[in-house]
């Protein structure tokens, strides 16, 4: 047979994964919490489906929680989207990625994405015959570069994404920059996707500037997010798309011949959870305790930690330890330090060499220390 | 924006799921059973959550679950799939269809479809920049019929779905005809997929074949089904894909970036739920006899019941009742008489016309019955 994705393995996130299971490594590879969601929540699938709440829910998702997610946009970013026509619940954010990419770039048509970017991207944008056109974020501080995303537009361009607070670098876009971004596309009829998953992690006041509170960007984003990020289920695969009407009808196009629609109990417990806004207003304190408290181990080690604004990843220069290209480097960590980590260069297509490693600090707090004893010995 | 599926609406299920529930009508259009699944599969469900199983799971789904797929298909076909490389779980078979579809078609290849078929196939093979190529059945019979598959086959043909049993006609292919298809296919490169969702649903002590059944299909076929019609949990949005190694890697290749991974603690539950056969052992037995009852039923209605040899869906000829066109019928018939059905036209791609329409009977006995009461006053 021949490949659709010829350039495509099996995504880093797995391979890395499966590895530190292997060899009992300590996993600070793939993004997702070692410690367990508030037991409020799988409580409320449990009663869900104990109200016999387990056939197909509408295609879209179920109303309450439709009009939780608007309510909440509106609330934190002073945008309305129409819970009928504009929200639209998915299996997860990678899968609202997809549908998004696909309901919108035609074969020919450019994509821009800015790197290092999470990887199925690209491969979304081949799979919908697009073209990607890749734009280096600034060296070091990984922060947009419009010169350069000026000079990649073109009457071609169909599509860009973007993603603050952002993995791997975490950083966080400001207001400032996002603004200049709508103004950048006012004149074009470019669209947007703004991959927002990590929302609520965003530390030191900063706040997250979402596409949906610059209306000039809301007019033409997908803005997506993750329920598993938010509420610490990664497994329970659950976001959402909020998009305008004329952009959400073409989504759903799509959606309905991907995964049709999302698991029915899943969605009414987030919507009675929900009610409460506690679990994501705590969220920032939460993880920058974390953040604080990996970094002031990292410290201690020959490792030199870059800033995180956002997001559960730190990325660590690694220089002082080892010259080893950064795939070779975590295969090392893993194997040999017991620590898992992601190379960079997975997260761009070159496979560019910075001798920096990203680790996740969504983790215990004894995880964290065990990791960091580990990363002591380096 | 340019729409990527300009042909495409709002699929029919939807559409007449929102008209029976808006107007109070019983709902026989969209296939869901309206009783619920044996209480010890949510159990397993929320024993799973609380064991804390709320985190990405593996790419391809969890290694218990994958293996018990395994050992049925081995049990049931006789073919033995690797539980670790030609198993896939997949956020319910229009997913796993899509994922497929999209893993091999490449642009400008052909794709047959049997029509009438299930509205996801021709929107996700455009998707693919694929042509889809409609062979009809056999009129009346629905069944196959090789000499126009023959003729639609062409070195361009890279991929045939085919479905049995069978959405709408409910019918079955029998073991002649899934070889028939094998040495149609034995001197070309066409790949299939074999849509077997209704696999315990079949009646009168008919067997189904599965494409895994006939090796020299097994080898090029994506053979996809769905728990959640197994199960009795439509809303779920589980099944899973079995396929040679070589078209499993393709097949995880875009899976990994469509959804990623599928819910978790659902995936545990139905592991451990599976390693009692008997809940679809006995699902031939438990649908035959409510599909007995229906049609009993319908001989005391002016609708004349076509063959329901396996699914759980009934076409019925109303050309004594109506001369409607089939969209316009369902539609009365939902509104002015109170139940929902949907029109076979939905399933073909020019609006074929045939005076049939599409009732489903996984219904609790009370719904069929009050359905027939109404269905009586034709
Ligand atoms: C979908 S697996 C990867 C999880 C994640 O977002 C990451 O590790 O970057
Ligand atoms: C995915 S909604 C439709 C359910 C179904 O398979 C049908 O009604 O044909």
């Amino acid at each position: 047979v021949q490949s659709r994705l010829p350039q495509v393995g099996t995504t880093i996130f797995t391979v890395m994964s499966a590895l530190a299971q292997e060899t009992g490594a300590v996993n600070l590879g793939q993004g997702f919490p070692d410690f367990d969601c508030d037991p409020a929540l799988p409580a409320q699938v449990a009663a869900a489906m104990q109200e016999g709440l387990n056939q197909y829910p509408p295609m879209a998702g179920v109303a309450p929680l439709r009009e939780r997610v608007a309510a909440k946009i509106e609330a934190l970013y002073g945008h309305r989207y129409d819970a009928g026509t504009e929200i639209t619940i998915t299996a997860g954010a990678t899968q609202a990625i997809l549908t998004a990419v696909l309901c919108c770039v035609h074969p020919g048509d450019e994509v821009i994405v800015l790197e290092p970017c999470y990887d199925s991207y690209a491969p979304n944008i081949e799979l919908a015959g697009g073209t990607v056109v890749r734009v280096p974020l600034q060296p070091g501080s990984f922060r947009p570069d419009f010169t350069r995303i000026a000079a990649a537009l073109s009457p071609k361009t169909r599509l860009m994404i973007v993603n603050s607070p952002h993995n791997p670098s975490a950083t966080v876009w400001t207001r400032a920059e996002m603004q200049q971004l709508a103004e950048l596309l006012a004149p074009t009829q470019t669209l947007l996707i703004s991959d927002e998953v990590y929302e609520h992690m965003v530390f030191d006041g900063q706040p997250h500037i979402s596409a949906a509170s610059i209306p000039a960007l809301a007019a033409r984003t997908f803005v997506v997010s993750s329920f598993g990020k938010t509420y610490h289920v990664t497994g329970w695969k659950v976001g959402y798309v909020a998009a305008p009407a004329v952009l959400s009808a073409e989504f759903r196009k799509v959606h309905q011949f991907n995964v049709f629609t999302v698991n029915t109990p899943v969605q009414h417990a987030l919507a009675r959870y929900m009610a409460d806004p506690a679990p994501y207003r705590e969220l920032p304190a939460f993880y920058q305790r974390k953040r604080d408290l990996f970094r002031e181990g990292l410290a201690q080690t020959r490792l030199k930690p870059l800033h995180t604004q956002g997001s559960y990843f730190q990325l660590v220069d690694y220089s002082a330890v080892s010259s080893l290209p950064e795939g070779e480097f975590c295969l090392w960590l893993t194997r040999e330090m017991g620590v898992a980590a992601i190379p960079l260069s997975a997260f761009y297509a070159g496979g560019f060499e910075q001798g920096l490693a990203r680790l996740c600090f969504a983790k215990r707090d004894d995880t964290l220390q065990e990791a960091l004893r580990r990363l002591q010995r380096l």
